[in-house]
């Protein structure tokens, strides 16, 4: 698994920092959360081609998380895309393509499914569950959940033992299904270890601190928390329903979360250390994300 | 009088090049020519205020062009702007502000005055004339001209010895208002020297190479037009109502321009050179436009 951080800035870009937009590569395809204005071109310097996304989720309709799908659908376009696009978010989301195919000339050759989300989960496949929250900023917010299903170990010795052959057989059984060796039936339970943890990536979208967050990035392997402003701006931040660093590392820690990623840094800070130094006083295994930092898992 | 080159690429953008913008700073404010996706983020790299664009032309309706400027406008409405934006552009630009409106939660707090344009003269100011013509692209592109109204020089000796004293009084004059002396009336003619011509800058917006633009772009100081193919793909040029290299050369040579400036460059091509090889074996004064460009007039 692997995040990279496509646009890391709040409300206004910088130089070194585009809008919000994370990849996730996982599962052999690309999901995308948010989608900010040029985010095309940021997915072209991190050498992903946005052929290889299927799925987009939208935390918010707030411009800076938004303003870059038309440009991505077209860039779709224009490489002869034909697999429906799917683009997940929250309350008020149904109408996006409309409103997009009437931007200007705009030919969309392949089908864009919407889907309006409520709490709760949204899509479990044999790899992944996805659930999203919501949570509160002053436009209907979404976070998300990416929880990885991670078999348990198969315990091969025991396996032959009970007379499996190696081969297709050992991987019918780790992926659950019983299997007939002679007159006896070998359930997958015979052959598998204790169940295991996958990894849980947490991403926030905009938000203020709240319980809601805390319960659902409880024991994430990294969360992703917003950290528009420093704590001396925290007045600023409660009035515009954003979090600042520390609020964002409590968060964290009250989650127990193993990694706190900062991101949706104001362009009104130069010096990031110190959104660094705050979080990491409350939360030691915080870090500042910066426009391409790569972070595997 | 500046240009500035905010985007240089065409339909899809590279590390290099972003989407269609140029920047022209004159008369003591910034015109905008064409807004594709990142021109914001590409104006703040320029370090040019979108609070100074008062003006913005779009070229055609084709999302490489146009797609920057909702976030264009957040922009300008997070820093408070009062002050009208007028959009002028082609038939269908007239529904423009209502669909950028409907895009997520959007909150426009000053006028956007959209001015739907047919060919001819577009405004006129005591320093400038903007004017535009239609060319020949798929969709409805208009190319525009911004000619410089630069007044005579002001025969200081001759004004002294007609007996206008120094000061304000020779402002009147070069203005072109009589003035009273004595009993005298002095013309502006009797003190101004020969009609001089200003700078005239075209630029093409999106087409192939057409009678039109050579007629439009007559005895232009600067020609920018766009050359998104090299010569060797002329028949895909041809289909897709754009110009080669050597194409935009010959408009720029039949009407007799002073500089060429080739823009709106394919991302297909590497080698830039070879673009600028085939115009300059037609036209000598040529040159391929790289993000960030400066050009003084």
């Amino acid at each position: 698994m692997e995040l990279i951080f496509l646009g890391t800035s709040s409300a206004v870009p910088s130089k070194h920092r585009n809008h919000a937009s994370i990849a996730l590569k996982a599962f052999g395809e690309v999901m995308m959360f948010d989608c900010g204005e040029g985010t095309q071109r940021q997915l072209a310097n991190a050498k992903i081609s946005p052929m290889k996304i299927d799925k987009v989720f939208l935390s918010h309709l707030h411009g800076d998380h938004i303003l870059g799908l038309p440009g991505l659908i077209q860039s779709m376009g224009f490489r002869g895309r034909v697999e429906p696009l799917h683009i997940y978010g929250p309350k008020g989301i149904s109408r996006l393509n409309e409103i997009i195919s009437q931007f200007g000339y705009f030919t969309i050759n392949f089908p864009i499914e919407i889907h309006e989300l409520v709490e709760g989960k949204i899509l479990e496949s044999d790899d992944y569950i996805i659930e999203c929250v919501k949570t509160k900023h002053n436009v209907y917010n979404l976070s998300y959940s990416v929880y990885e299903k991670k078999k348990p170990r198969f315990l091969k010795e025991k396996a032959i033992e009970l007379g499996v052959k190696p081969g297709p057989d050992f991987g019918k059984l780790h992926d659950g299904f019983e299997l007939k060796v002679g007159e006896k039936i070998i359930s997958p339970e015979q052959v598998l270890g204790k169940k295991r943890h996958g990894h849980k990536i947490v991403y926030s979208g905009d938000t203020k601190p709240c319980k809601a967050m805390i319960e659902f990035a409880k024991e994430a392997t990294v969360l992703i928390h917003e950290s528009t402003y420093k704590t001396e701006d925290e007045i600023k931040a409660t009035n515009n329903f954003h979090s600042t660093s520390k609020q964002a590392a409590k968060i964290a820690k009250e989650a127990n979360v193993k990694k706190l990623i900062l991101t949706h840094i104001s362009t009104r800070y130069t010096n990031i250390d110190d959104l660094k130094k705050e979080a990491i006083e409350v939360f030691e295994n915080s870090k500042v994300a910066y426009d391409f930092m790569n972070l595997k898992l």
